[in-house]
């Protein structure tokens, strides 16, 4: 392996205090920043407009709660480790993988190559009929509920739009949409984690990390359910209503 | 087991949206609230008053970001799991455990029980002397380069103080704070850890469930991490270094 | 921090080949011992012998499966991240917290403390009293199906008894047993957490690490559930059974 | 969504006692089948022939114990949370992702295609090309240090070839390693996870799932490392020793 220069840019601690991306902790950061500048300086590396922090305060809202469904599995692990939640925490980060996280980097992927085509129109009807091609449909788009519009999404392009932030990532968004429904024949729903992935996009967040940012909503999620679980337990219940609802098929031992 | 009423007060999706802790998710928490603000609406069940959002904001930032080392274990896992960034963001919460997010918790533990207490310096002395006579060092109490004050919970408190909200457990607090120093004879620091738990008690967090909050700040310092490993890997070289600096010293098969 | 020699016995990789407790990967261990040995060699540093081979397989195949309504949570983290089927295998080791496995490690303890009182019973008489002061069942005792007795701790220590290894931890765990019937005044079962922790502690684990066998026997047994979820789903009926039966009893926002 | 009829072919606990793949627990299982077994007949459904559960323990072997190095992410998680270790044994399985477990199966897959074309060398062709097309290593192929070849690959096709377990997955493994050194005009290294891909073939185990069985072995890998941490720490040296040597390259606040 080449011998190369380790290096970070993140933080330091040293006889002055603790430094973070060029801010010192105590005097420029602790009670000066939110929490959602703090996690935009984090990551991209500087301190965000504020209709940056807007638009990303509008998307963690978004994801940050989606009932007791799929925090069930995170309920199940606080059972089996109460005092260990940074277990049931993990667990309900987990599960923010390919078909839930992931589709939002699949959208800002393709985004991002409508971005760089020089003819987008062209670049949306190639990704769709891709998708087509597959017998998938297209990451981002319909929605089981939420017809003809996501709400959600609806309402998150115009916090883009009042701050200055609908820029070429909307736009591609908009194109892959008319591309969409061009290749359907009829109107197909964006839905939020489309809109999320064009938002992202906006702010600076390539779609490789863009997962990150479904974590980082859903872990305080997870705890809201967590503290309703310790108060109002509900695991075991589902436990057991799920021995009772999936029989066992398999055979018998002869003898018992 | 008896039987008891399943329910959820967080969250229900029906024909009319989705609505959270009573509020509707697009038109009264989209854009409407900062992320801070649903933080806490999801986990105590109703929206903060702007002094508890700049508290809350204030231990979120502090918690964040601990440097490369703690940052290391999330790294590793991102190297052998690069297509699943989650799996790296749930190892950098599962490390949030007895040794830090859980210290916190015991602080909580210790702070109610002053307040809970008819004479709460008998109970703070009665708390120190426990774990002296456990030959224990106090919990949220001592820092390796933070002498005689940590920084942190000095701006910590000042933000409790200026927004009105140092109250029974900010005193609690300094009561064992005094406690602590009358049974070593001298000035111990009280570490950001105990200042974190005063102002998450003054909250209305129960010590219970504070280290979700640790949890919920490292996972965008985590994803901070993984982004700078995306673009400047440290973490095979990390690998290397400690598989040159801990030698083997085990038995050697005789013939080889 | 002092500085102290850092090194490993666990293995090496230098020109002959790998090395592992001091055997040679390749000529030693691949095809000629058991993953069952592996394991053994692996924690414990040495080979076992056939007897405590037979009693470590004896309590990984007790605990290895457990029912669909446990490994619910894993397959919920499948659906969710069906590409990285490592975060649901580590959900399921993620619950084997201090209600499971951790269980077993206080059984350890409490058999460790029976062993190196000078009296025995007198400390079982001891461990139960403080159980019974705090209100608490004795850990490794009593079981909601199994009365009078567990049929898998009785084939356990049958099986230590067959290979000799029937020594000290059994005797403790009889023992406690004894001082369990007379301290509640009739026969309490001796489940099957207590027989396995028992046995662990004849093959030299201590009580420390108990929990990690339960987590190395889980592995494949998630492994099972996961594939049958690949083949056979339930998931996602699982999710919705949920979502149905647990209603939201919160307020809904006025103007809906 | 579709009714289906839910069903587990896994367990059951009934009256008569707990049955797993048609075996009962107590008389059938424990303390009459090995480890090895059980975990075939969990996730196979049937239990293995003698020469199965050998290839399977080889396998298994080799797969479980792979330095200090790659068990450094679980060590540092055993440092934050060392009440949890399950949490520290699940960070080890997270490692297994894409780039290590996950090799195994793309090599699973490969050897899948090559099986099911009408002419194995022509398909053996094809998969090389597209890999070097794409500018990739072929997976499964080469190693660092292994050269010419790696022994641990020819002890296990050995182990299989004794065992009668050679067929169709390790002949198309020798197709494919043909078609590599044909593509690249000298012989490259059959790796280990190519080795164990083609084994695991053989015992009927489908590529979707291989990387289940490195987690399995990772399992009591993980284990060993904990209870050396435990009795020897390394992990507080390993996370000073990243700090020095990752230096701070940001900007620091101007007026420190």
């Amino acid at each position: 392996m080449k011998t190369k220069e380790l290096s970070t840019s993140i933080s330091t601690l040293d006889e002055h205090g603790v430094t973070i991306r060029g801010k010192d902790l105590v005097s420029e950061l602790i009670g000066e920043v939110t929490f959602t500048q703090m996690i935009y300086l984090q990551i991209l590396g500087h301190l965000p407009t504020p209709g940056q922090v807007r638009v990303l305060d509008s998307l963690l809202v978004t994801l940050l709660e989606h009932g007791v469904g799929p925090a069930l599995g995170a309920r199940l692990v606080y059972m089996g480790a109460p005092d260990s939640i940074q277990g049931a925490i993990a667990t309900g980060i987990l599960a923010m993988g390919s078909q839930f996280g992931g589709v939002m980097e699949v959208v800002g992927r393709d985004l991002e190559a409508i971005i760089a085509a020089p003819d987008g129109d062209a670049e949306a009807a190639r990704i769709v009929a891709g998708y087509r091609a597959a017998k998938k449909s297209v990451p981002g788009f319909g929605h089981p509920q939420h017809r003809p519009e996501d709400p959600r999404t609806i309402k998150l392009l115009k916090v883009a739009e009042e701050e200055g932030l609908a820029g070429r990532y909307v736009a591609a968004l908009r194109t892959l949409a008319k591309a969409v429904d061009a290749s359907l024949g009829k109107h197909i729903t964006i839905n939020a984690t489309a809109g999320i992935a064009a938002l992202l996009g906006e702010l600076g967040v390539p779609a490789r990390i863009m997962r990150g940012f479904a974590c980082i909503s859903r872990a305080p999620g997870i705890v809201g359910h967590i503290y309703e679980e310790i108060q109002n337990p509900i695991g075991l219940r589902m436990v057991m209503m799920a021995q009772d609802a999936v029989p066992y098929v398999g055979e018998i031992p002869p003898k018992k």
